[in-house]
């Protein structure tokens, strides 16, 4: 299917020159971010992409497939996670909140992890994807390097931890958290990790 | 106005013999937990609440007030946190955290609290209204017993674990958080909690 054929409303994002899958899926994250996932809709997405809804259905299918897609991080930063977790010990909590931190400080990364976030508190069948992805893709990971018998629940915490983190700073920008640097945002909140991982 | 006037249409929680607002405020916390801010309608409380619609206009007049009012904690469970956090602050953390799992295990309260996160998670306007009450009623205090210069950042750390923890244990329901027992919890999260208000 050529995008050419399919776009030319003159909607925001294609206009920008993003081909008509990266399009979509930025349109994607903005609009589950806004609207969360029970207001989204795929004529609403391909709206502010700038292309046919059927473009969307072409290359997603439906609104789960979206969202799956947006789940999907790129292998550059998937790597970059697993590389710190197969890291030394004593660094691994700290570099594990900074790369995060960073990862975040890039607008589309933060759409992204904002739109999960306010996806899985929804009440909608999503919700269920969006944990699956969290136990799955976040908290079996953790446990694999967590300390002890009970290393499943030491990984939970960790991710609740992250999730408050990120819900305040991010998603309810409160202060004054949400302006806080980098540096001092992994001094307090990288021990915590540390000891939930590896101490009592 | 007379209860007796605006039920009788065989609703459930006027059924149940709470009295109108009662009943109104029991609605109100189930709607918003289950459809967030968003989904929740004046008619939709006042049909579960088993009530004329007409009623909850009158006591609460819109859904503003409606959030306003389940916002509004029993002075009892007020005065319970304000004396913890008037304590000695060797047990304030552990305390405190104890107090709020010990308080989530009454349904009422779990469903009023699930719904402040929901709604606060939203993007209409009541997510500014939880903002406000998070930051007024829960981040001053602790602001006010936190150590040294940065006690506003510290206060905000602590509303963040505690924001993950709960959305995690109630409104995700995720295991193996879910299901542990309060000491298990406050065993590993009070120290957190302890850190951020008064270690460095």
């Amino acid at each position: 299917m050529s995008d050419q054929a399919t776009r030319g409303r003159g909607r925001p994002r294609a206009e920008e020159g993003l081909d008509g899958r990266a399009a979509i899926l930025t349109a994607t994250g903005e609009e589950f971010a806004e609207r969360g996932y029970a207001g989204t809709s795929l004529r609403g997405v391909a709206k502010r992409a700038g292309v046919d809804p059927a473009l969307v259905h072409h290359y997603f299918g439906d609104k789960t497939g979206l969202f799956s897609a947006i789940l999907d991080a790129p292998d550059a930063i998937q790597e970059g996670f697993l590389r710190i977790l197969d890291g030394p010990r004593d660094v691994l909590a700290a570099d594990y909140v900074r790369f995060a931190l960073t990862l975040y400080e890039d607008p589309a990364q933060r759409e992204q992890m904002t739109a999960l976030i306010r996806t899985s508190l929804g009440s909608g069948g999503m919700a269920d994807l969006a944990k699956v992805f969290v136990a799955d893709e976040v908290n079996e990971r953790f446990a694999a390097i967590a300390a002890g018998p009970d290393a499943a629940f030491r990984a939970e915490l960790v991710s609740a931890q992250l999730l408050g983190l990120f819900t305040v700073r991010y998603v309810l920008a409160l202060e004054p958290i949400a302006s806080a640097s980098i540096d001092e945002v992994v001094a307090r909140v990288a021990p915590t990790i540390h000891r939930y991982l590896f101490e009592d």
